[in-house]
């Protein structure tokens, strides 16, 4: 279907006969700014150490492009512009391959009309082919593609190889994508704030419109492209209609325009209720003819202005947004009306399977959100048209730290279906915290569903072979803002590569995908690419550990609020249906057929089964499917909470051991990124120590069982507020309250500044020094930590954490290393208060240096 | 006489009691912003490979400042910061010594009062001794200052040594700065400009007056302190009278408030002529007790606004400034009077002896500039004031290439001198190109003068010893400005740093000044420390070679333009006295005493023999002081004709080389600089193609000598616009000829877009394209290069080179490496003008790649 549509959208874009000097523009502009973020993995800096390249002594010095479509314009000009920055060659544009050595950019038919010598490889939709041919004493190497896309993706595979060091015959071979569809998603909104976005405003729209410079959007669409992304829908899925105006649509033919040289095909995420929002009709029943017609209508109009228009995605009937259920209509029936709508012009409808009742009975012990996808989907199996895909979250509840696969996926086997992952780190630290996405995702790509009784890993189910599907495949909610570094964090961008590899390819190692960045991104020298790479597969772990979601506790951030810091009582007794259903007794929630919500019944039986059994349910999913005594015993021998208490203490020691193992690489790595991603570190240290107390003392408290080790509220080095001299400082409640020591900060109310002094009594020696402090969104209060009369450091609250008022969101903490103590002395704190953020603090800590405290005598 | 007044000022500076807690503020602030440029060599940044530094691990946790002044505050400061910067550890200040390990800041007697066991050292003024004592079963780690500037000096010498990886034993030992007056002048104009400066705008003064935003001020004392310099002129010799006016008193006074605590002193130029300019006198007669009465009360009132204002460097009966010789005084007179009123507040004169006539009669053999200093001068030798210091410039021109020194040094045996030295690149490149100077610098201070037949190096003379003088010195011309990097080239900084290095101790080798400033300011990694200061120590020589100063011809700049570009004809023929004499037979400027202009007679009689004999002349001034023939032949037994022509051939060589050693260090340096420098360094190597190039044909136009390898105008790489097929440029004269094929640049005058074009007849290969056009300081043309139909590359005229016309000023280059390139090829260049520049062009150049033309075959 959308394959066939490839090849009949290069006549189409032929129209736009101007992209080749826009390209080439582009191209001279983008050498010129090397060291700029937005380059991200395609800053084409030769790889340490290998200069001058031996292996392309030898390289043809001309580059004939065989194929017409402005797509292998971009293909050819991006390896103008790669070859000359990492080999300091210009290659020649030939119109014709006689009479020299020369690189061939060409589809098999194309090169072979040409060569015919050429061995014209088998290629799929999208694949590519490199090798070298010999013929007329001449030396060819040969990208070819299946199509223009192919031939680009190719091209960007030469670049990578390049940049990594390695020759051109070492990069031969055939590559196809694993499925058709290699989707970002954006959730940018017309106002221009981008909904769970972290790295800044849209680049898209700004104040209603389509932003007048989309340099950005270009930029990106090359991006995506060098990864294989073939689509991108550029707004959010709680949809306003508004994008469907006449306007509107004029102004994303624009963005279009900008993506269609880099083969990025452009959709739009749809609101059910259009026609009635927008359309003077006064009803949006799928089932009656008059809104049928004006989605007709309304597809022609868009394709009018973007030939190659991809298609709609659409989030109905849930969390708040209309759907078919409102005229007692099916899924299937919303679905294919817009289908009907695109399919003439090859268009396809992304109909997201996140479909719940946000206001279930929590009192309701069978109730289970979790259910829910399947419950509603599954008995459509065979219902949908073939050009809709249900667009599936991973997960059966959304994007948490660790999840079951969703059932749903087997349970469509005559229905597309796409796997929606998360790029952006929602639950996952919001780009404030180190999470490597791939490793994570790999485990949800490679688990075996079991379905009929095959062999269907989640993998083969999506790109279509394991229900034989025409279409499918993988979707990325991407949310890349105008941060320089697209993401708001360096080391994030991690995260949009890995989609994109594990798209084109799920078997990819997460490693392999790790270390290829780095060496793009970085640096080709050993330490750095090992140490990062390192960081990057512990990262999801780590934070799996100190935010308390092992044992399978989905999430314990705060739902209700901004998907944060830890709240883990925001789960429970509300209509969202994230329960962990803790009590006095036990934690999590029974999902078995036989006593619980009978959401296990929903997988295939070899699965089923597994999770059923607490003798073969994996620990990490131990709490999600079963609800046991604090007591029992995991596999492991140790006890559930036991578990809880120690994986936080590990998550929070590894999180610092992140800091410590980047610093190592400081010299190694530009400044710019250095710093910054030093800075994010050491936050993200100090909040996995917030985490890791808040959710140890929620089970404490809620459990009654005593930690083994006495850990918890009981650390020798911290002394909280609450124990210290006052003046000024005034004790206020913390909501929840396990975000602070006693469940109180102390703020700095009627007066311009307050202090908080303690008489330090331990031996003498070398000591961190850290104060733990609550940094709202708004206000940049001001600290001074004090030795007697010497003031030791300032620092101001100016980050922009998510909340207004002092809990998990906004704990953050200040370390000054290596502060010589004495005993007798005191340490001050002075806090200034700004617009209104109370310079609110919570406890000091101060921890010996290793070996310190004895061998020196300050 | 200024020693004594040093101790005096610590009490007047103690009513200046917010000094500690502006600097802590200061301290913390410089902490936060590591990578800013502005830190230069202060940037604290722990050296490569030694973290954690296991030579401070017993280091004392306590610091006790036992001086009380504001200067000795911000060494104590300074040690926090850099300590905790490198260490990563904070010291605590204790107000006493008893019972603990602690750093000790203090004088000699301050410390022997709280422990006597100290072994007093005996220091010269602002000198320092850093000693580890054991007492008490104590350690204390001792930085002690013969007064409060001699403690800081030596705080900035302990965290040098730490940056650098030595431990605190290795650094004990006692320094004294070599002489009392260790300056720099800046040539800042009072609305902002500087006059020789190439690093932005002034960081004292904007639009007449001081600025109100000193941080830039305050820094730039710091980095002076750091390395010693203790004062500071901040105006231009060419003194706007306006400097003396109560409102800009006033300004100067805040100026002087931020350099206070770094021990900087400030200092004026002021015009001679001032009483009348702005005093309401109708004279300035010196002779005049009411022009008299008028400084002194204008003194009185500098000092009451500045109690430790150091005081004024005179420009007078110079270029135009009016000066005593007006009334028919003498430079004595006017010094005396200035240095009485200045006396009873242990102020200073700083008398320059820049001193001749611009009108000079050219067709007089005997007229020479090289003389007037000492002509004027050495009759006034005794009759200045004792604290009056003449300020001689290195050599009798003008801080040119090269110079002999001037013989003004030895010529003043009972009168203070002080030498001064340039920093700003005048005449050196101006920042756009790299040249080392210490190396230069050194040369002058080693020379032997032989005053008296005793050993007199001019180190000797400026530092009192030789005459037993008690005042005396460096002065540095300085003429830093805005630019992050103060001197618009990272590398320049190697300059400024320099200066202070030699100025405390002028026997500091320059190898050693390289490597220090490299570990400071970029890397301690080997590579870096021997790769850069192996090309900071060549770059003067290289210099001198490609600009066609080599054989002792000073410069053969553009004197009567901007100092810069080749232009050897504006030194002949005109008042302004420089030279060089050059005529179809033979070249040099005949200074002997038996048929020159006796100048050589000016030196003592060691020195006289050494330069007037052919024999004992050293090459590379035997055209300073000799006229020869072309064909006389050198020590080399090379023709002197046959060196110039050579010697630029090896200059524009060797700065390519630059350039290739440069890039050795890519990713071992930070990017910003690194790309920064390399571009300057490109730029720099096609400046030396066009010294090469100028200077050549000149010389062999006027001797009509051959080269004998027939280089001059034969390249076989290179076409000129002239045998281009050209479409809309049309030629126009240059002036100078010499700095432009055929005399003739092409330009686009009445088109948009006019067209260059040659058919490449050489053999098939890889060549690096060059082309040769102009860039005015306004416009910025555009300029594409095509083959065939292929746009290889765009760029724009954007730089700010020192001209509107098209001359070595403004020449450019740029250069693509790796074109493949075939017979039959057609090679274009497309220039768009802009804003009055007409896109003008001058040659292309074909370079084979090593070995490519034979082993590739594109």
């Amino acid at each position: 279907m959308i394959g066939a549509r490839l090849d009949e959208e290069v006549l189409v874009i032929l129209r736009f006969r101007f992209a080749r000097l826009c390209l080439l523009v582009f191209t001279l502009c983008t050498a010129a700014c090397a060291e700029d973020a937005s380059q991200a993995w395609l800053r084409y800096a030769p790889p340490f150490g290998t200069r001058p390249f031996p292996a392309y002594d030898r390289m043809p010095a001309s580059l004939v492009d065989l194929d017409n479509s402005p797509v292998a314009a971009s293909a050819q000009n991006e390896l103008l512009h790669g070859v000359r920055s990492m080999l300091g060659k210009t290659l020649r544009l030939e119109p014709s391959v006689t009479g020299q050595d020369a690189w061939i950019l060409g589809t098999p038919s194309e090169i072979a009309a040409a060569l015919p010598q050429y061995p014209r490889p088998s290629l799929d939709a999208q694949g590519f082919s490199l090798s070298i041919l010999s013929a007329h004493s001449h030396t060819y190497w040969i990208v070819a593609g299946a199509d223009p896309r192919g031939i680009l993706y190719g091209a960007f595979h030469v670049l990578a190889g390049i940049a990594q060091g390695q020759a051109f015959a070492q990069l031969a071979g055939s590559q196809s994508p694993a499925a058709p569809i290699r989707w970002v998603n954006q959730w940018d909104n017309l106002n221009g704030t981008i909904e769970r976005g972290y790295g800044g405003r849209s680049i898209f729209f700004d104040n209603g419109s389509v932003r007048s410079d989309l340099t950005r959007a270009g930029e990106y669409a090359r991006l995506l492209a060098s990864i294989g992304v073939n689509g991108c829908t550029i707004n959010n899925v709680n949809a306003d209609p508004r994008i469907l105006t006449p306007q509107m649509i004029q102004g994303v033919s624009r963005i279009a325009d900008v993506f269609r040289p880099w083969g990025v095909r452009l959709s739009i995420s749809v609101p059910i209720s259009a026609p009635q929002d927008i359309g003077g009709l006064d009803t949006f029943d799928p089932g009656n003819p008059a809104v049928a017609a004006w989605w007709k209508a309304k597809v022609d109009a868009l394709y009018a202005a973007i030939p190659d228009f991809a298609g709609f995605v659409v989030k109905a009937d849930s969390e708040g947004q209309p759907g078919p259920s409102h005229y007692g209509r099916s899924p299937a029936d919303a679905a294919n009306m817009l289908a009907a709508a695109l399919k003439p012009h090859g268009g396809i409808v992304l109909y997201r399977a996140f479909v719940y009742n946000h206001h279930l009975d929590w009192n309701d012990l069978k109730a289970d959100r979790a259910r829910a996808a399947y419950d509603i989907f599954h008995p459509l199996d065979g219902h949908f048209a073939d050009n809709v895909v249900i667009q599936i979250k991973n997960g059966p509840i959304d994007f948490q730290v660790r999840e079951p696969v969703s059932p749903l996926f087997a349970g469509l086997h005559q229905t597309n279906t796409a796997v929606e992952l998360q790029i952006t780190q929602e639950y996952m630290g919001q780009q404030r915290q180190l999470v490597y996405l791939p490793t994570q995702w790999q485990t949800y790509l490679d688990f075996n569903l079991h379905a009929e009784d095959r062999d269907t890993p989640l993998k083969n189910i999506v790109d279509g072979q394991a229900f034989h599907r025409p279409l499918g495949g993988y979707i990325g909610v991407a949310d890349v803002g105008l941060d320089p570094n697209w993401l708001g964090s360096d080391l994030a961008l991690a995260n949009l590569y890995g989609f994109g590899r594990l798209a084109w390819n799920p078997n990819t190692p997460a490693d392999t995908i790790a270390k290829d960045w780095t060496r793009l991104t970085f640096s080709s020298d050993p330490t750095v690419v090992s140490t990062l790479s390192r960081m990057l597969l512990s990262s999801w772990s780590i934070y799996e550990n100190y935010t308390g979601a092992p044992l399978g506790l989905q999430t314990l951030t705060n739902i209700t609020g901004p998907h944060y810091g830890p709240a883990p009582q925001s789960q429970e007794n509300n209509g969202w249906g994230q329960w962990i259903r803790a009590d006095p007794n036990g934690v999590g929630m029974d999902r078995t057929v036989s006593t619980g919500t009978g959401f296990i019944g929903q997988y295939p039986p070899v699965v089923a089964r597994l999770y059923d059994s607490l003798q073969t349910c994996p620990d990490n999913l131990l709490l999600f499917m079963h609800h046991v005594p604090y007591t029992y015993r995991l596999h492991t021998g140790k006890t559930v909470i036991q578990t809880l208490y120690d994986d936080h203490y590990i998550g929070a020691t590894e999180a610092a051991r992140l800091v410590r193992d980047w610093k190592t690489l400081d010299g190694l790595i530009a400044p710019q990124p250095y710093e910054a991603t030093l800075k994010m570190l050491e936050y993200q240290a100090g909040e996995a120590i917030v985490w890791r107390d808040a959710i140890d003392r929620w089970f404490l408290k809620m459990s009654g069982i005593p930690d083994d080790r006495n850990r918890i509220d009981h650390d020798p080095n911290r002394i909280t507020a609450s124990e210290m001299q006052l003046d000024g400082y005034m004790p206020i409640n913390v909501t929840p309250w396990e975000t602070a020591s006693g469940g109180k900060a102390y703020v700095c109310e009627d007066r311009s500044v307050c202090t908080a002094a303690l008489h330090f009594t331990r031996p003498a020696g070398w000591y961190n020094v850290s104060v733990q402090y609550f940094d709202y969104r708004q206000g940049v209060s001001t600290f001074r930590l004090i030795l007697n009369h010497q003031t030791l450091a300032t620092w101001t609250a100016d980050n922009t954490l998510p909340g207004e008022q002092p809990n998990g969101d906004t704990s953050s903490r200040f370390t000054l290393p290596g502060v010589p103590l004495r005993p007798g002395d005191v340490l001050s704190i002075e806090g200034q208060p700004n617009d209104g953020e109370p310079a609110p603090i919570d406890y000091m800590e101060m921890t010996p240096q290793p070996g310190s405290a004895e061998s020196a005598h300050p």
